[in-house]
């Protein structure tokens, strides 16, 4: 069985956790949070007081922090953890970042002897604690080999984009942006409706049945209905996530002006103070610019 | 049983008079094309050589024109439909129109002591054939308590939108505006996917299965895959409902960014010569503009 570390237990790496340690792993975890600790511990999971300790008893090191900058800081920082982890070691890293950097980040972790699984997650924390979460792969065969009984743990579907890491991220990626746009159109088309005079529990109802339905339009309209607006993804994330959207396009020049739209919308809304909602507060925006009251306001 | 006249008997209005012609109802037809006249009458329908001649043996008149010039004519013009339709008698507009041209045809039509149901369709010609297609239906109860058996002949999903004419093919353009900016998001990812060096395939089935899948991209994108852009819906049909959709909007002095963004595509990609096409080639403009080569080109 092997020795698993998982660094940064927030909503998706907690989950991560408890369905390896529910699968049997020896779980090792390392957060700046102390109640998050308390609660992996009381889990079964061991708490290490830093990545590099964190490191040094693991054959397979799952980061799931925030962002790329933690990413840099967990493995190649003070006590990091690319120092400690083992020759052979592989670290799957489940974080959004840009393609880019996850590539090269490959590199950085070849040269000390380690392999590296570009594994973004996808299906937010009630499936990461269920460990049916979704994840776009990409690495070597061997890794991917090694890997299969932790990856089984936590997701229940797995692509295999490429052998080349970056591609996940660029999967996952392109696959937000498309969540993203939908959701502002699902947003925008709801508050010309409602300001067309049509009922917003009647439209919904009929795009669900029509053409103009989407995963996000499914998801989400449903919250605004009912007027809860309570975090389970905030509207900030989606922001980042097209902001990594545009970068990566802008690097290979190509036009995305539907992302571009999408992502003015973001930025509105979060300038508005709408970024640690539920991103289907980004309606709340568009309410404000058609003149309309949503439905439980 | 009611007798039933239907006007436009192209792809649409002649699945909607073969459906009508299985359940039993007497159908009278009128077409400007000699072929598809002949197409009716070969299935049972009585051809009638202008719509007043049509009208004048009709409890309910359907219109499946193109679009608003066209109803007009059909019912206002020379030999019109709605002189000899007689009173009590109920016309139902199928057509995609502009929703103050549907709520001004019905008080046009309640002058001359006729009742109007607006009653846009969706779902295509195979479903319009089998008798399974989808309609927003806007009108009094009394005409849709009268047209009821007519409705069940032709649509399985049939949504109560409000008793104002008009309303209906509002909530048809609000639909049709989030198919359209759903599929050019669709076309926008896929180019972008595959010029960041993603397979077409692998993306595809990732998308399906994730937060980015949407009713269009499952439905077109493996069109794309098998190179196929035989027309099924032209993507100059779309390109005509967000014109629709960007009216309406500024009727009411409503923003709508992501919509104007996916029109400007879609004229773009009619102005490449591209408007005949089935509208899943709107992902031969993104190609070009990405610098790609599409599946099975």
């Amino acid at each position: 069985m092997l020795n698993v570390g998982v660094i940064g237990i927030g909503a998706m790496g907690m989950g991560v956790a408890k369905s390896l340690l529910r699968a049997g792993f020896a779980v090792r975890v390392r957060d700046i949070r102390a109640e998050a600790e308390d609660e992996a511990r009381a889990a079964g999971a061991v708490v290490c007081a830093s990545a590099a300790g964190l490191a040094a008893g693991c054959d397979v090191l799952i980061s799931v922090v925030v962002d790329s900058a933690q990413t840099d800081d967990a493995l190649f920082g003070e006590e990091g953890a690319a120092v400690t982890l083992g020759a052979g070691g592989i670290v799957m890293l489940c974080s959004t970042v840009a393609p880019d950097y996850a590539a090269a980040l490959a590199q950085r972790l070849a040269a000390r002897g380690l392999a590296m699984l570009d594994a973004p997650v996808s299906g937010g924390p009630a499936r990461a604690l269920a460990g049916t979460l979704s994840m776009m792969l990409a690495g070597s065969d061997s890794a991917l080999a090694y890997c299969a009984p932790v990856l089984q743990a936590v997701a229940d579907r797995r692509f295999i984009i490429s052998s080349r890491p970056g591609d996940g991220s660029r999967a996952k990626i392109v696959n937000n942006m498309l969540a993203g746009v939908n959701l502002a159109a699902a947003c925008e088309a709801m508050a010309l409706g409602i300001r067309l005079g049509l009922d917003a529990t009647t439209l919904h109802d009929v795009i669900c049945a029509s053409s103009g339905g989407s995963w996000m339009f499914g998801d989400r309209m449903p919250r605004v209905l009912e007027g809860d607006y309570t975090p389970r993804a905030a509207l900030k994330i989606l922001t980042k996530d097209l902001s990594l959207l545009l970068e990566a396009a802008a690097s290979v020049e190509c036009p995305v002006e539907l992302a571009q739209a999408a992502h003015r919308a973001y930025t509105d809304a979060v300038a508005r103070g709408l970024g640690d909602e539920d991103d289907a507060a980004l309606l709340k925006r568009y309410a404000v610019l058609a003149g309309v009251a949503l439905p439980g306001t």
